[in-house]
């Protein structure tokens, strides 16, 4: 397998991510609010392939799509107390309208349970309506203090996947987060994305909620992408909103609530896991271009290859791939340029040669190896080498992961990692806030909590914490984050 | 043909709508904040498949898709003029983030010309680019002071729709006009629905638009409801945010702009011009549910019926269709009632007899008519149902269209239009404000404009403007509008 440049792309990361968001055409950074970019047109094409998928999924699993207002009333958004501190500190306020002031406030949601709940009080009757399983993606809006970064730390969420359901028991509650991890898994095999779960730890779970999961993918330079995250609220929200259901036996009891929440860091993670010093390179589960084709005329025989390059892409398409043929009147070396920094996955190369031999060259994109097929296998050619593109971007990937996660025994071999290559350290904890407040202190670091499922979580016997010295409890993770 | 009753639908439009809304669940409309409400799975469905059709014929007429943040800094909103005039009174305003106020003040976009034309003058540099295209689905904001109705007149527009783009001529500028209007008049007929178009009069027209066209349809009160506007702007906006392009001689021109707007005003159209007393009429083009097929069982012969029942609907998913079986342990009666509220366009009834005689009852949701069909020719019979359907829907419209415009001479005439059962008065006038805004205040209607294409606007020979005497240059129509 050919080896790949990654060096500017691993090197000076976050450099390439940001030029490489322009000139690919995922976003312009140029919109005069800080924190607010626009969708360019390629990169919302890959979005849409993502939700597409999620959209799927969500029918697949029985969840109503439905659209909220983004603006909630400042009452509302009141009821709940660790919700409302968790968030207080980072909402947009609408105070006018017209030329006068708004008798009550309003803001735009950070998330939406605040707008949601006091309407699932008024649709959530009895035991009949449970489970209830809704979901949107909708533009949310936080006013983020930090650096800011296109799709990874916004000011405007535009593309913000949101799912609330509601339960009759805390066990049913418990069935949906399984099966929201089960979902999230196809999706992230579907990005080739490698990840893994923990339970974040008390002082970090999502304000209202009893625990909270989150999901975290490895970046180029060794810091932690979170890209999902998993919520049981408990009761916490049923009680603040009032929303209960008349049991069979007619009692009135709360609704257990979850929450699971996406965003446009999905595009983000592809982004920068698959990419290398080229640019892109997209799975071709979500390249708008799956294939493109760059016509490499002689003089005098450009006809013949340009009708070659159309008949194949045609039969491509017919067997439903998504196929461009790049007939613009400049160089070749400039298109194969222009498609590896969009990451387009294959490039067939048509020539006179190929033509007259009833040939084609296939090139990958994430190993650019080239090799030649012969006309009448391509479409299944084409297929096979999707997949193991597919296949091996996840595979890389996973590699990638596991090598940058190290298990360590004290806290000088923990902030070695952190000097060195960074990553993810898994270390003993005893489970008290102070110490991991203290770890989180001494790495420069943040817990990402302990690893999920929860058999996974306990530290081995006869562990001891590297703060306290006291038996040790669970493992815990900490890495640098974005 | 069966006859339909369509007393209530008629007679008492206005809760018919309102009602309509919430029981076929469109929206709910008990969202804390006045004009703002919840769009329910069903409902949202249908706005899809509306969607979907959009989105292809943008993707054939060569838009792109983007998207722009929802939030406009006040300085961009400033710099038209009659723009701002024309907004200022209507939008809602970000003051503060987190604790504090911001230096800029945001306002909620009411349309994104504003958000989009700095970014314009960037990517706009050479007679290349253009024409240039592009579209949204988004979010916008207007402070409606007039009373609000679900997806007609609301402060959140949660589907808006805008096109935008640039020329190196009005001459391409008109061209894209006339696409504009060939892609609205493809999605009426897709959606079944007759339309005028009218050149609105001059103080009427879009705040910074140099003319501007309105798509109105007929509403079963008589009243209009604009569900689609073209706008050309010349270059009014290009000035003011500088939009200059390189012609082939390297001169620096400003472009030509126009738009193209709808909403989900296209959704109102249809759940009010197509329905009757027992609710929705759904054209099976955006029905999610094209047919229900109601299992009408004996005791003992249950699982026959079922399973005959089922084996249908596979059958015509197979063949494309968007099928649901009703299982519920419920009376049929009342199943027919539900799915004639939701509009389903076909309802398939099967008993024990037609699974002896390999047979099944189909009805139809517009004429209420049922007829016996042969098992072995259903998907066609079906199929071949749906057209006629959505035929029958658009002929029924367009008669009632047709019926309620009325070319009158005198305003006498004209005012006992509105007087009785209302429509559209056509009229000869002027030309002058002051005849027109004349008219509108002794009819109490609107002037929608003059007719469309211009060559149907010219008053006939020695007509005269019934306020001044004069010689008409115009036929005008007037209308009560929503």
């Amino acid at each position: 397998m050919g080896k790949v440049e990654r060096k500017k792309w691993s090197e000076e990361f976050s450099e390439w991510y940001n030029e490489l968001i322009e000139t690919a055409g995922i976003q312009d950074k140029r919109y005069p609010v800080k924190g607010m970019n626009i969708w360019l047109p390629y990169g919302l094409k890959i979005m849409r392939n993502i939700e597409r998928f999620i959209h799927s999924e969500m029918e697949r699993t029985g969840h109503d799509e439905v659209l909220f207002p983004a603006l909630i009333p400042e009452t509302e958004f009141q009821k709940e107390a660790e919700h409302i501190a968790g968030f207080e500190g980072e909402v947009f306020w609408v105070t006018h309208a017209g030329h006068d002031p708004l008798d009550v406030r309003l803001i735009l949601r950070p998330t939406s349970e605040t707008a949601m709940y006091s309407m699932f009080s008024l649709w959530i009757r009895s035991h009949a309506d449970l489970p209830f399983k809704i979901y949107q993606i909708v533009n949310v809006y936080r006013y983020e203090t930090k650096h800011t970064r296109p799709l990874i730390r916004v000011r405007e969420i535009s593309r913000f996947f949101e799912s609330h359901t509601a339960h009759d028991s805390f066990e049913d509650a418990e069935r949906q987060i399984k099966e929201d991890l089960e979902i999230f898994d196809r999706l992230a095999r579907f990005l080739a994305l490698p990840y893994i779960v923990s339970k974040r730890p008390d002082w970090d779970k999502f304000p209202g909620a009893y625990y909270s999961l989150g999901a975290e993918v490895m970046m180029p330079d060794g810091r932690t992408l979170q890209i999902g995250t998993m919520h049981n609220y408990r009761q916490n929200f049923a009680k603040a909103y009032n929303i209960q259901y008349e049991t069979e036996s007619g009692d009135h009891e709360y609704v257990h609530q979850t929450t699971f929440g996406m965003s446009e860091r999905l595009l983000a993670a592809v982004i920068a896991i698959h990419g290398d010093d080229r640019g892109m390179v997209l799975p071709p589960t979500v390249a708008p271009i799956q294939v493109v084709i760059v016509p490499i005329p002689k003089k005098d025989a450009e006809a013949d290859v340009f009708a070659y390059a159309r008949e194949i892409a045609e039969e491509l398409r017919t067997g439903g791939l998504r196929v461009h043929v790049d007939e613009r009147d400049i160089r070749p070396g400039r298109k194969f340029y222009d498609w590896e920094l969009k990451g387009v996955p294959l490039r067939v190369e048509v020539g006179p040669r190929d033509v007259a031999g009833r040939k084609a060259v296939i090139a990958r994109r994430d190993t650019l190896e080239k090799v030649t097929v012969e006309r009448d296998t391509i479409v299944d050619e084409v297929r096979k080498t999707l997949d193991a593109i597919h296949e091996n971007l996840y595979v890389r990937a996973r590699e990638f992961l596991e090598s940058h996660i190290k298990r360590v025994e004290t806290i000088e071999e923990a902030k070695a990692v952190f000097e060195d290559r960074r990553g993810i350290v898994e270390i003993a904890w005893c489970g008290e806030e102070s110490c991991g407040l203290e770890m989180e202190e001494i790495l420069d670091a943040k817990m990402l909590g302990t690893p999920y499922p929860e058999e996974k979580a306990k530290a081995p016997e006869g562990k001891k914490c590297p703060v306290c010295g006291r038996e040790a409890k669970f493992v815990a993770r900490f890495a640098r984050t974005y």
